[in-house]
Order: C-alpha cells, then structure tokens, then sequence
C-alpha cells in the first residue's frame, strides 16, 4: 500500500464499484474510511474534494496537480484506462461495446432508479419507492435472459460484472433466486473472487 | 448517406444524446424513425434488435455479425472511440478524466433521476415525481458552479456537454434562468451547433 493513490469512501454500493475496480485493475491504493453517520462527507476538508458531499472520491497524487475524481463511474473508467485489458477488451470492437453497452444497463436502468427510491425513501415517498424497487427487480430479472455466458458480458470478467455485483447485493433478499438460476450462478462467481473480498473488508462499518 | 450504420429511434433524450454523439463524431448514419404512439418500437422485428422496446438502438452494418448497441451510453462511446478526440481528449490523462467525470454526473445524477420521475409520472405517483424533478433542477443548477469554462468539462466540447444538453432541454421551462447566467450563456452556444440542429430534424415527429 502507499498514498500515491487514496480513495475515500464508505460502506455503500457506489464505493465498493470504484474500489472492486480499482482492486481487479491492480491498482495500489489506500483506502480512506469515512463515517457517514458522523457526516465526515460533510467534513469541509472532504468538501473541498468533493463538493456534493458523496462519496467515493478518488485521488490520484501521481498527477500534478493531483487528479479528484468524484463520480463513482469515472473511477471505473480511470482504473480500466490504467490496466487495459483487465475491466474490459482493450481493442476497439464489438466485445469492447458489448462490455460497455452491458455496463450501462446496470448504471442507469437498475442502479440509477434504486437510488431514486432510496431518496423516495428518504423523503417519506415509500409507495412510489416501492415501485421503482419492483421495476429494479425486473430489471434484475430481465438479466437472466442474457446471461449465458459465464460473466454479464462474454467469457470473461468485466466492467459490466461490477456494475451488476453490488445492486444484486442491495436485493439479494428480495430476488426469487429459484427463478434465477443463471444469476444465481454468476452471483457465486463473482462473490467469491479475491477483489470483491478485498473491497469489502476495505470500506466495512467500524 | 448510407446504409451501413441505422440509428432507430424517436423525439425523445436517449436518442438525440445518441444522434449528436454521432453528428458530432462525423459518423455518417441513417436515422430510422419509430412512432412510438403507434408503438413501433414494439414491432416484432425491432424486438429482436432491443428486445427491451427502447429507443434507441444502433447497428453497425460493417461488422459481421452486425454490431447492435442497446444503450444510449453506449452508442456516445462507440462514437467516442470511433473519432478520437471529437468528444473526449483522446489522450488517457486528466482532462480526458474530468470530461468522463462530468459526463456521469449527468448521466447517473441528472438525466438517470429524471427518468425515474417520468416513470413515476406514468405510475400515477405525481408527487414522488415532482420531489424527483425537484432535485433534477438542483443538480441543474449545481452545475451552474462548476461551469467556468465555456463547455461543461473544460475548453473543448465534449461529450460532457452531450450528456448534459437533453436534460437541460427537458427542463428549460422550469429552470430559473436569471440566476444561472453561465448555464444560459452555455445552452445557447451548444444549441446552436449544427449537430444538435441535424439531430433534431432527424427524429422530430411527423
């Protein structure tokens, strides 16, 4: 480990994604816990970094002046850019776009709404939150159809997993995984892959 | 104009975020319109080319088998890769990074959010959408103070500005345009660019 590269976040989906890329990039970096019931994301030093208050931020000290990167994505993009080949093919081609195009229907068609309900949520909107929960889980659902290979796009592992592993994670308990026995296999895989593990133990609750 | 790259889509932001990308990249295209009133997108063929029902969907004829791109997200970085350096620096490196990041801020924050108001819309559920769209124009208006450059992500058009032009438009009755001067100074100029004007006649409605 050492500081050249530091990712600050938490216990939340939007960290363990930049982190698990990060980790299967074989990135070296230094995770930095935050306590968000503590509000350290309101911290103003982490304001200066990040000025919405969210987390993950990563920062690259390698770069002068040193790269800030807020969006969780941004970070997937930067670690797949550092190690060509390992989030996703590195040629230009249809296997590189059938990664791409995988990956972003995690991004906006189940993660982007079930953070929308998790606002609803917030915002005491629990039956409209409960309804783009259930479009979330058809959508998880709809998954099922195109996994037949062993990962969410081809033979091998890719941006698209990670963006699928930690909303699957999120509904876990609410997915009727008899139903699912594509999902339920590719579920296995990943979770038991070394990254995932690391991330994990990286930005857990204290 | 040619055949060997179809663009299928309608009025709506996910294809015209896709048809600039693709304007702006020089990529020569046929647009293929569906009245989705009449629930063209529906259709049995196009089913089997998204079998989701959305708009849009890209197919590169010049690739065996013929590539499809489902994702609008996707078919901007097909267009990205396709003329290095028309939507992003081409380069890997900060400024490629920032572009990237601000990117997703609209993607995952604005446009994503917004989405799920219009599906709340259909749902009934009019309060939890206008809490949604309010924080639609929060995040608009965020970006207010990030944009000190003349494009969202630095000096250069980006597609940055791409994923932020649609939303801005779908929301501009509703922005409160004397407070965000740098925001109106922004849309007017990316508005008037001929990518945006060849779009738009492309898939207007009939």
């Amino acid at each position: 480990m050492n500081d050249q590269i530091e990712l600050y976040g938490a216990n939340t989906g939007n960290t363990l994604r930049a982190a698990i890329a990060l980790e299967e990039a074989g990135i070296v970096y230094s995770p930095r816990w935050l306590d968000l019931h503590a509000r350290e994301q309101l911290d103003p030093a982490y304001l200066t970094l990040n000025p919405a208050g969210k987390v993950p931020t990563l920062i690259d000290h390698g770069m002068t002046p040193a790269l800030v990167i807020n969006q969780s994505n941004a970070i997937i993009h930067y670690a797949e850019a550092k190690a060509p080949g390992r989030l996703a093919p590195a040629q230009p081609g249809p296997e590189r776009i059938r990664v791409i195009d995988r990956y972003f229907f995690f991004v906006t068609d189940v993660i982007a709404p079930s953070h929308a309900a998790f606002f609803l949520h917030q915002a005491g909107q629990d039956k409209a939150a409960a309804i783009i929960d259930l479009r979330v889980i058809e959508q998880l659902t709809y998954a099922e159809s195109f996994l037949t290979d062993d990962f969410m796009a081809g033979q091998q592992f890719s941006m698209a997993d990670i963006s699928a592993f930690t909303i699957v994670t999120a509904f876990r308990d609410r997915l009727d995984w008899k139903q699912l026995p594509q999902l339920s296999r590719w579920f296995d895989t990943v979770e038991s892959r070394p990254s995932i593990q690391r991330a994990r133990a990286a930005f857990q609750n204290r």
